[in-house]
């Protein structure tokens, strides 16, 4: 699996190392087909039973896009979390990639405590969940 | 333009300030429509005359997913940087998003140089320019 190049050493990692890496929470990154084309937003979200959970300010503009997207049909997402060290050139990223749900009211309860806070603070009150079908990673290491 | 919430101030940023925050290149994430469906990853990248400026690895997923793309048609994509302070709570993000071109191979001297790796380091040889249509942003400051 390892790939040898002139500074640095390219991994794949398995899906258990991914989820591992990714199940702390913190900042990932959403992508999705907003009204404008191709977006990427960060989120803050955390890992509920295999789930990656965020939230999204009601009435904005994700919750817009997503919220057309996910009444249409199914949509799939793509979710990325990244821990990269420019200096030494080092570093994993993970991506997820798989249906996005509302979650539904009566579910906020399970998912609605401090550790899913919107990064950008605030009342954000859409609940968002992505149904991992695809975890992919890789990681990165100076030789 | 400022939206008060709760515990943080989010405020939309100008493209200008937009362009002057992502000038000193970086890790950045690109999205696109893959083969499985909507991805994103992490690229190192420059901004050259107002375009954004990478590497991929030729004949990696990336590079053969963006290639199919662009040869296809004229694909749109998203390129994002952040910087947030997960503690603080304080932070900025910055989409661009554009059409996507491959640098022809008599335009690479010019990009081609130290400062333009591919995070994964090695060899990248397939450069790809961002030319920006849209750049939006945001940025959160606690109160």
């Amino acid at each position: 699996m390892a790939e040898t190049t002139n500074a640095a050493e390219l991994h794949e990692l398995g899906a258990a190392e991914c989820l591992s890496l990714i199940s702390p929470g913190g900042v990932g990154r959403v992508a999705f087909n907003g009204s404008d084309g191709p977006t990427i937003l960060p989120v803050n979200y955390r890992v509920i039973d295999g789930a990656i959970v965020f939230r999204t300010r009601a009435g904005g503009a994700m919750d817009e896009d997503l919220r057309t997207g996910i009444e249409d049909l199914e949509i799939k997402i793509a979710f990325e979390v990244d821990e990269i060290d420019v200096i030494r050139h080092e570093g994993w990223s993970v991506l997820v990639q798989g249906p996005v749900h509302h979650v539904a009211d009566d579910e906020v309860r399970g998912v609605a405590d401090p550790g899913v806070q919107a990064w950008a603070g605030g009342t954000r009150d859409h609940y968002v969940r992505i149904i991992p079908q695809r975890i992919t990673g890789r990681r990165i290491q100076a030789l």
